[in-house]
């Protein structure tokens, strides 16, 4: 496995692997990789010839008040753990070599974005779309692979892909999970010992109301109350949202039939947590 | 010569050059070609394998109050065109197959906009960003070529390319002329006679500002002037702007030092005709 942090040399090595027909997955994170992006690299290695792991915590997409300065760093860890699930390359680049200056063009995302975490999080969807635009460009790959677990943002990617016609196709992963059913998250470090049993109860509400649905249970605002009350009682965690929307256009729904998403965020003492579970009913 | 209407069908084609190692060059155009854009295709056949041109009058880059609708249209006259200057491919999509539905990304330009043709263009240079985002991803260029004549086109262009990392090299092309100086545009037909012969004062007025500097001139006011009394005296239109900004970053400039450029546009009874001259003292 190779590290680059210089897009002009990392360019010249793509090149020569495109030239030579070879297949790229391209797996973009921010690093501190756990077992939720190994299996996202697994599944890109199983279905590339090549494949590239991006490590940037893009400035563009934390808001003011947002953890960019404290989001955990640990690019010796995150190359055991990408060597091992069987990434080719590593490219991290340093934030000055992406934003050599501010951005005279950015991306701009109109919808899908006023729901969810897109809501407290103005110009958060802006910020992923302009970084992965950067990136394709840069990395050229045939699948982009991102985890279901940031279902909003799979969505917008979707969108992104599409409205700009990148020849990417995206690969949505299945969340991963801790044996307790807690979705892997870098920000998991950031719970206290209390809080992250409490956590569990994220998942738990999600499975109740995959129940209280199966059993027949179509209105969203008896769902929603069902898994607000699961959570308030046994967490200390303050609700961000508990959503119902189509999927993926994220537009309200008033009976639970077709697609949509289930999706939670949970605001605990130093991290913020999110969750989801799709449905086809 | 090959005419592509769908995305699909012309990515298959694309590919296949790709495979084969094949630069492309592209040129861009909203069609009704002239001999500014043949000299643009010329350029581009002389230093590619493969040469694109597109055919799209871009609605996003239109305001409401501007020519959409009567931009003038001929597909069967720049076929003509451009396979005597050696296109390969003219790339011509609908608007329903370049926007099936209103796009949920677009590109938003932040600099270099609000001056020249841009201040009274609001959204102009982020319509012509998001179309050539798309178009770029499309035809996946090596080179793409633009005329010099829409100098601030240019230096968004570069803006769009260095910020976006597009793996494509901008070739600026010299504007063409008529004989009489009169700056080559798809929008000379709307122009009456009288006012076809009034608006050589538009290059002659950059004439006069050049013969200026060189003589010793600094004082981007003075330039100003001279222009204005020229075009004001020589012809019925009304101008528009005379601006002069340092090159390519458009910045307000005191001095006529180093890199600049001085453009210019003037309204005339059915067209605004723009000219501009770069200088380097």
């Amino acid at each position: 496995m190779k590290v680059f942090e210089r897009i002009t040399e990392f360019r010249n090595e793509i090149n020569e692997h495109k030239r030579n027909g070879r297949t790229i997955g391209f797996v973009p994170t921010m690093g501190y990789l756990h077992e939720g992006h190994l299996s996202l690299i697994e599944k890109a290695r199983a279905e590339n010839d090549i494949v590239v792991v991006s490590i940037f915590v893009n400035p563009l997409q934390f808001g003011p008040a947002e953890d960019y300065d404290s989001y955990p760093r640990d690019l010796g860890h995150d190359k055991g753990i990408a060597e091992k699930a069987g990434a080719d390359y590593i490219f991290a680049p340093s934030v000055p070599e992406m934003y050599p200056t501010p951005p005279s063009v950015t991306a701009t995302v109109k919808e899908r974005t006023d729901v969810l975490c897109g809501k407290s999080r103005p110009g958060h969807f802006d910020g992923v779309a302009t970084v992965l635009t950067k990136l394709f460009n840069i990395v050229l790959p045939d699948k982009a692979y991102f985890g279901q677990k940031d279902a909003q943002q799979v969505a917008v990617i979707e969108g992104l892909i599409k409205d700009f016609n990148f020849p990417v196709k995206l690969v949505p992963v299945e969340t991963v999970r801790e044996e307790d059913g807690l979705a892997k998250s870098s920000r998991n470090v950031f719970l206290t010992s209390a809080e992250r049993k409490e956590a569990t109860a994220l998942h738990e509400s999600l499975i109740a109301a995959r129940a209280a649905i199966e059993n027949g249970n179509r209105d969203p605002e008896t769902i929603i109350e069902l898994m607000k009350k699961i959570i308030e009682t046994r967490t200390s965690g303050k609700i961000d949202y508990i959503e119902i929307y189509t999927y993926p256009e994220l537009k309200p729904i008033d009976v639970l039939e077709g697609r949509f998403i289930i999706a939670l965020a949970v605001r605990f003492s130093a991290a913020r947590l999110i969750d989801n579970m799709l449905f086809d009913v």
